[in-house]
Order: structure tokens, then sequence, then C-alpha cells
């Protein structure tokens, strides 16, 4: 196809299905059309648009500032949770509910200053390389969605991220690297307390108040900061069921579903039940069928995986 | 001026401030040229946009409710604070915080679907008048703000709520009455939970996390939703204090900070140090002068005050 919005996707159903939808609910003249504000699309980030290993990425920065401190900070590897962080071993921080990575992650996005923490997320991407691919991590997102953002965005949808990963991780790039702007981040939150400090307003981050945006509230997530039931919904774990079924059940307006599904462990990874890192994929996968979720195969789907290096 | 984008104001120094930062900020050949992505304008809503006399109209809501189910439910009637808002007693409400007003607002907003409830918001407002207008509460709002709204979008500024009200209760009418799509609203939130009931997603409102978005919570609020600094900001009371400061004190960017001061009880009503609703101005007012904010005078500064009956 010369004018083929998606080429990175090889011909296959979930394509197929794609354009079909976005072409009926964009025709004025079909029954299916969707008024504009109502074209809400929403991703999952982590092993959606960008891979999740060998750890999340936000993991990986939180680790490394861990590494960065505990020279100095001694007292710090006291806790076994950080002590496993430091050396890799990411098992005993996704049990009970990745409780343990949270109180690894919380020694990097609390107590800090908004403004401080991005400078610490810059000079993160701009220094950290992914151990596997020897690229920026922010540079290493899934081409093929790349396109799909493009597509939609080019047809009057709104595309938000709706992700587990930390909002102000995210909003640091998210614009750059998306073209989504930061008011369409929908991730995890810690409330903010405001000062004038010598004069000058100040946000410092704190952990209070703290909103986990994964599986059952992602559609809590999206009503809170959306305000409205999407149509089209993209993910690849278990994570995200709650949010598939949200948008695609019962919806009054016409909705889509996709799971990537990552089948390639040539080029990426390859996982669902077993997984070495988040993203086990399980119920949401059981389900498509009946719901009609579409399952993108990775490894016989997408001609490219990654985007060009910039 | 024929081609005036703001007819209903006045020739004043608030006008003439306005629209001046607005045609230097979009100029791409000026020092203070600000690009796209960075236009962000931040509007209470409660005497900024519409009035908060004689009651914040969300607290009118309430109070319907409350006389709605009363006779049914006469075990509500128990509470002080409920009587006081059968009786139109507001006092009592507002003191401590608001602590009466929110445990009255509670019994109209929690353990509901947020279907059930938008449908309970609208029915209102189709059948709710204004005790001094007798009109609808939605057909009341600020002429000469609607075309600030008009203008700035027109002029690639985003505009956001961010209000103390309830996000779920202003995202009923905030498109058709102002332009401004649901994720453009930051507003108080509490946590709903998601579940499958008989097959179908259901999000129910509850009070638990909940986050109220005023005074020192709204640069929070502005941060958590929006994730990025305003350059305009639009208030008129004391609770707007602190996002005037966020927007204006220390910002890279060119800024503009602006007050309703409610001084035409004629046409609508005139407070500031002392008022029977909500809305104190005393603080942010004294703090204008030596910020720059802008001070406009209802008065004698808008031709108009209502928007013409729709």
């Amino acid at each position: 196809m010369r004018d083929d919005p998606l080429p990175s996707w090889n011909d296959c159903a979930a394509k197929r299905a794609m354009l079909a939808f976005v072409a009926r609910v964009t025709d004025t003249a079909s029954p299916d059309f969707i008024p504009a504000p109502e074209r809400i699309a929403v991703f999952d980030n982590d092993g959606t648009l960008w891979p999740e290993n060998p750890v999340p990425f936000q993991a990986a920065f939180g680790f490394d500032e861990l590494r960065r401190r505990a020279a100095a900070e001694p007292a710090l590897a006291e806790s076994t949770m950080v002590q496993a962080a430091l050396t890799g071993d990411l098992a005993p921080l996704l049990a009970d509910g990745y409780a343990g990575l949270r109180e690894v992650i919380a020694h990097s996005h609390a107590d800090i200053t908004t403004d401080a923490f991005r400078q610490s997320v810059e000079a993160w991407l701009a220094a950290a390389r992914h151990p596997r691919f020897g690229r920026r991590y922010d540079d290493l997102t899934y081409q093929p969605m790349q396109e799909v953002l493009r597509m939609l965005e080019g047809s009057g949808f709104k595309n938000f991220i709706v992700s587990g990963g930390g909002a102000d991780f995210m909003r640091v790039w998210v614009e750059r690297v998306y073209g989504i702007p930061h008011e369409r981040v929908v991730g995890s939150t810690g409330q903010t307390s405001f000062e004038l400090r010598d004069g000058v307003p100040i946000l410092t981050k704190s952990l209070e108040g703290l909103f986990v945006n994964d599986k059952h509230a992602k559609p809590a997530g999206i009503h809170q900061f959306i305000g409205r039931r999407p149509v089209m919904c993209y993910g690849n774990s278990d994570g995200d069921h709650a949010m598939l079924q949200y948008t695609t059940i019962g919806n009054p307006r016409p909705s889509f579903g996709l799971i990537v599904h990552h089948t390639d462990g040539a080029r990426e990874y390859a996982y669902d039940a077993v997984t070495a890192s988040t993203g086990r994929l399980v119920a949401a996968l059981a389900e498509a069928p009946e719901r009609g979720w579409h399952v993108v195969d990775m490894k016989q789907d997408w001609n490219t995986v990654f985007s060009p290096e910039r």
C-alpha cells in the first residue's frame, strides 16, 4: 500500500481491524461515527509503547540513582530491598504486589522538588544506556506503535498514556518522544506540597496520597484524569485487563481493544505467563477471544520493532 | 474597536494588559514568545467564571438532592449539618474549613455510580433555577470571561479549570458551557472503585483519598493533572492565592495574573473581606500591587456581566 499509515505492521487481522475501525468511526455518514471529543485512545506504556525488560525503565532509573547515592549515604544500603536493587535482583522487589519496588523507588521519588526530580531524570536519560540494546532508554520505543499514535492523532483522536509508571517520570520525555502533551499522561502520582521557599514557589514530591495507577485502578485513573470513557485501548499485560474491560464492555460507542503479545525473543523479549520482569499476561489473554480484543503477535505482525535511532 | 475580541470589557488597564500580553507571547519575533505547548491558562470557576452566591452552585445541587431524599430517608436529617443545609443556613457549613459543607455534599457525591451521578447533575441543571436571577445555573456564566476563554483558545492557549469544585460535577457541563474538554478540568476528586457488576463495568464514587483542590492544594493539583506551570492565572479569592503565586513568581516564562473583584451588588454581588458565601478575598488582593496582578473592578470594567440567555 502506497499510503499505508502503518508500514511497520505486516498485513494481519489486528492491522486490518484497526484501520477499518478508525475509518468507520470517523466517517460522518456511518452509524458508528464518534464525535471528536469522544475519540479517546488510551495506551499502557511499559511493554506497550516501549520494553519493560530486563527491568521497567523507571526502575532502572531508580536503581541507578541508588547506586549513585549509596557511596555517600551508607544508611541506604541497610534496607534488604535496596540491597536487592543494588545487586539487580528483581524477584524480591516484585513480590507482594511490587511492595519492595515501591519502597526502593521511593528513595529517588520523594522529598525532592519537582524541578530537581525532572533534572535527575533528564540527566539519567542522557547518560544511561539499555544493557542489551546499548541505546538511550527513551530511544527504544516501538516503531509500529509510534505509527499508531500518529495515525490516531491524524484522525482526530486524543492519545493518552495510562501507565503504572510515575506521571512525573513520564512527563519529562513524553512530548518529545510520543508527541503526547503532559496533561494527557495518567500515571501513578503522590501528592506534592506547595510553599514559597526564599520567596520562590517550590513543589516537593512525597508519597502521601500515593495513587498507583495499575490493574483495577486504571479505570479509576482514567475517570479521575480524563473523565470520559475511552473507545480504544492498547495494553500488553494483566495490569491492563481492567481498562480493556472498561473500554470495550457495554460501551454505548463502538470500541476497540488490542493486546501486544511479546513473542519475539530474538528482536525483543518473549514472555506472557512467565516473566522475569513486570508484564505477566494470563487473564487478559484468556479473555481476548470472547471480548474481541485483538492480540498482536510481535514476531509475526511487526516487520520492525524499534524506532530508528535519532 | 471593530475587531475587539473582548467587547464586554470596557477600556481598562486589565484589558489592555491582557491583550498586550497575548500579543507579545504569541509573536514569534518577540523575545517573550511562548511555544504553544507551554501556553497554559488556568481559571478558577466559582466567582471567576460564574457566581458563587447565594451559595456555590454545587452546594445548591447538594442541598436540593438532600431535600429530594429527606422525605424518604428521615435518618438523613439527624445530622445537624444536614439540618443547616435543609434550612439554607450556610454559616455552620462554612466553619472549620468547610468541614460541614463537605459532610453534606458527601451525601449526594458518594456511594453512587459515576453514570448515576452524571444523570443526577443533568436532571438538576434542567430543573433548578437560580433564586435571584431565575435562570438555569449553567446559563449564568460571565460573558467577559467567556470572551477571554475564546480569545485565548484562538491564540493557541489551552484553558484549564482549576477549581475547588468536584471534577465529576463540572465535567457534566464544562464542554457545552465553556468549550473546555473534560480532561482540562482540575477539581476536587475522590477515588472511584471499578468492578464488573452483572458483567457490566461500573465505577462507584467514594470520598476515599479525597483531594480538595483549594488554596495551597491548587498548585499541587495543577502539577498532578497538568504537569506544567501555567503562564496565565485567573481567580477571585484567597483560594486562588497560591496558584497566582505559582503562576507568576519566578516563572522563567512571561506570566499574567488577574483577580476578579466582585464590586457590583446591583448586577451581581459585592464582597471581598466579608462574604456570606465562599470567596473571601483579602490576602491575594493585598499582594496584587506588589506582584503586578491585575484587579478587575467588575462594576467599572465590565459593560455586561452575564452571557445572553441560550
